[in-house]
């Protein structure tokens, strides 16, 4: 149950519903919003008796919600999310491409990658700084040595950079050079970075567990939420199956779903959903067509130098490629249908 | 191995090879081909030595072949496969749209699906006449009825008509009244079933298996064009994973590797690769991004009244949207380049 | 809805009784047993009203059945069925195995491997005449000279035989010669086999498909019982999941619950489901620990030399350990309680 | 490569392969080892040239290490390794049991479960203080008042204690309350918590997680050696697969697998295996039966009013059952062998 107050409602109005949902036993979570406040009742295990709650000073409405999460339900919040870092906008008008190397390399290659992504078209950069690797003796990546070199990409090339933090203790250190936290597939259920990454209210960039559900996913994307923090984008980047032609299955089939059970904005990866280099362009052609709002891609000058994930990382040729792709593929109607409007 | 016969080499020449490579040990399978004789050696478990069949009268060249399947490998048949009904090309120069019911329903509203889905763009109908269900006590299809009502699809709406056959046994009388057998998901690996169809020379659409791997499928067509069948077309139709959220996952990760590893025509079936119809539209989109050759749909006038799979069926209005959807995405570079050249 | 006629009910009464059901729009399915009738209403969506149905002469009871699948189910046949072949029972009061190599080979080389099974513990021999392989090429069994090979296993050895049908069409001359006619997993869903051995009414074996709910296989059960036959023994033998470390992943999981749904006999295939010949006997230890009712597996006086499956084929005297585990694992409590109480 | 020094090498020779090692580029590693020094070189992407190593004071040998992972592996460490816990050995002679609810729940109820599950034959009482839930309005876990009921479960009842650390921040308090630090499925590649309970080197019991791969459990087990920690217990707690009829797949092929492959102990989870309470009794024989060293399982005095998992949470009663199915599966051969020598 979510009770909306009226605009012009005061606090002790709002303080009142809060304790009558204590009174019945529930916990009362006030939501986000800018010109509205909501107030989500959590605990509850069945319906909630709204008689009660109607009628009392403030309220708008209350608006039963039938899934376990709720803040990220467009049952809650029918408009579409757009994020918003600096003047790029995610979830927005138009599709948006996140593209750089798998690992922050050398300041000098990974100047050149952002400035070459950028001129092909990249709205965003990314590139870790803490590499999570299966084994202990693989590469971990530069760790505070590449936070500085993404800062100099901000500073120098002017492309906002998602990073991905992999621990909480880390987290407060790469936010101050980061715009976009991303959760990796590893860690979408770790439970304490999700609370961390809530409370910090930066972006934040969720990837899909490799074996994750969709309520699972939108569940994860609700505790960041329920601390506060509304900017979330989801990122589907392939599942594990039986299937050992490719390294995961990039299941678009959940974009569309994705897009009508929440208003948060989806992007896919389809560097990490498929794993091989050369079909990378044709699947990231068909996670736009599914309707994602944008692509996540291991991009590099030189590819087959990549520190790591080099057999999925494509050149800046292909990734520009992929761009003009999208203004294809922006004609199909209603897939970004203010796009079309702005050109 | 395949060896390749010189253009205007005598059957003397060619019997010669086929005796030599008895002689080896190995079975000689002379290979399909208008303008050259290829004969392949079979029975093999590791390389054959060429040496001796190199230097025989009429032999043009000897090829290793690294992939268990041989015959459906690009290694062996460089060019992409068109199969031809009539004046409808599948494989060919532009996207080919098959759609219908799920089942062969009365003759009435079945010709009126027809004429609809033609009207909207349609080049081949589909409709079961024999359905295999999980259960015994669901509706079975009308059999040899359905295929009547076929025929006159065929004969007054001018449209080729594909038909599952669920057994070798029916495979003659089917093939009376329908263009393109239909080998459906749950009998890719029915070898008895493979090798009928192999045997009639009739083009057979082949639908992957709900958990079958990409050498699995391709091993299935191996099976028709061993038999001296060439005309086969591919089908992704969705896997089966953990995925709880649609019935199947649709898999268009394969689509770019089966068209790489093989010259068949590869098609993408939305309907039974999300499930549900409201999102068969996004997944018709991306599995032509993808790369697919055309799409096979569930399309109906009525689809709440289909007398199966009604979840998954779309309306007509919807399919023209696809085949509009369609001529956008040839816009694409490399996806329809001789459509385009044409148009 | 199945309707239990009264012991001594005459046959005036149950036509009386169908042509009500058929009155009702259902479609009567006078089921199997032997000291009472039932007669199954199938070609219902809902719940069917039983007022009518219960008040006619000669009706005993009318069960509502809430599964999709009724005549395999324990709501309409409460008690274990034991499927007999001659002196040997499977589903009763002792655990059975069934052994033997993958694929009939020599004569001599096969009743060697008879003669010591037997020795060994075996109840029940097995090998294949017709194999399905994926490949064309790979050797597809011995066919009908197999068939006479396993015909003096019978009357030689004195074991009774299980060999695979591979097609309806070959269904009859397999039964001349084997006693318990097996499906394979790659056809569970091939429902014309399962019609027409459904017809022939000769004990089935039926594996559970690679990657078949519990719910599709007890309904590719059903079709043999709902042509008359009641003699269907289940095996596990191991689904497709994204493990690679083992060929399949056994479903121990799905053996109590069987046993729950159906009374069905269920045997597990550790052969196949772990798919590595030294890992065959802790598995097949843990088969019978989860309540199998037998075990049916790959064994051969000489395993690295079989015609196929070698990998995964154990020798004699592993076999004969397994069988001396049995008799440790049939002292837990409930598992062979009879078998306890015989000896 | 593992280099192992003499028996009596000085510290001087070790320092003189360390160094020599990181002359060659590699990282040495110095393993654990009561009697006997080795050194393992980490970095190298492929073999490592050993004969300079070889012939270096004090070297015994150098053991060239196939698989990803050295220090879990038998190539390294051939013996088994057995956890011990004050006086309860995990990988020993006998099977071990944990039992307990889900969660730590009132200091009465926790204390009187412990009491008695000791009482049935539970040698670790398990639950959970900080409970990882998918919701964020699910029940967290009592937290810190869990970690003094636990404490007092130690102390009162004498049972030594396993509860789940769920981020690397609370490990040092669990640790404080707690004999061994569970590390949860979700959590298996949350590097940051591998390496901090690597440090503490305190005993870890670490579940696979819910679609890791053999390998990449073991990775994630090498994380904890590689700090130092040599008391590692492996859980193996079902995996996601498209069966719709459990909670999740039990894989009991891993199991013998496991213990080929590693020497630390391998524990079976039947509760999370199977996911239902009338199906944990027979998977819990069938994991002992496949070769695990013991069992991890959900047991209550009053199993329908547990805070969690009551579902699946097994009464005393049945958890006495498995205990007793313990000792009649011992006398499988090679099972427990030196139990049944000690009887």
């Amino acid at each position: 149950m979510l009770i909306i107050m009226q605009q012009g409602s005061t606090d002790e109005q709002c303080d009142a519903v809060e304790e009558q949902i204590r009174r019945m036993g529930y916990a009362p979570l006030p939501g986000p919003g800018e010109n509205r406040t909501a107030i989500c009742i959590t605990g509850n295990k069945g319906p909630v008796e709204s008689a009660l709650l109607n009628q009392m000073a403030g309220v708008l409405e209350c608006i039963p919600v039938t899934k376990p999460y709720k803040l990220v339900s467009r049952e809650v919040h029918p408009d579409d999310t757009v994020v918003r870092i600096g003047s790029v906008a995610v979830g927005g008008e138009a599709p948006t491409f996140i593209a750089g190397p798998c690992s922050v390399e050398t300041e000098a290659r990974t100047l050149e990658v952002a400035r070459r992504v950028r001129a092909a078209g990249a709205h965003i950069f990314r590139a870790g700084a803490y590499k999570p690797h299966t084994s202990p003796y693989s590469f971990q990546g530069l760790g505070e040595e590449g936070l500085h070199t993404l800062q100099r990409v901000k500073d120098e090339i002017g492309l906002p950079v998602v990073s991905e933090v992999t621990d909480a203790s880390l987290a407060e250190k790469v936010a101050e050079h980061v715009d976009i936290l991303q959760i990796g597939a590893r860690n979408m259920q770790n439970f304490a970075l999700l609370k961390k990454l809530g409370e910090l209210k930066r972006p934040v960039l969720l990837k899909r567990g490799i074996s994750a559900t969709l309520e699972e996913w939108l569940m994860a994307a609700e505790y960041l939420l329920a601390e506060g923090n509304p900017d979330v984008i989801l990122c589907e980047r392939g599942v594990r199956t039986f299937n050992n032609h490719s390294r995961n299955t990039l299941d678009l089939n959940v974009v569309p779903l994705a897009r009508q059970r929440t208003h948060l904005p989806v992007l896919v990866d389809p560097s990490h959903g498929v794993g091989k280099r050369d079909r990378v362009r044709p699947l990231a052609r068909a996670g736009l067509a599914a309707g994602a709002h944008g692509l996540m891609m291991e991009v590099h000058s030189h590819p087959d130098t990549a520190y790591s994930d080099a057999h999925q990382t494509i050149d800046v040729e292909t990734f520009a490629g992929i761009v003009k792709d999208a203004s294809i593929l922006s004609q199909l109607e209603g897939l970004f249908p203010r796009a079309v409007a702005a050109e």
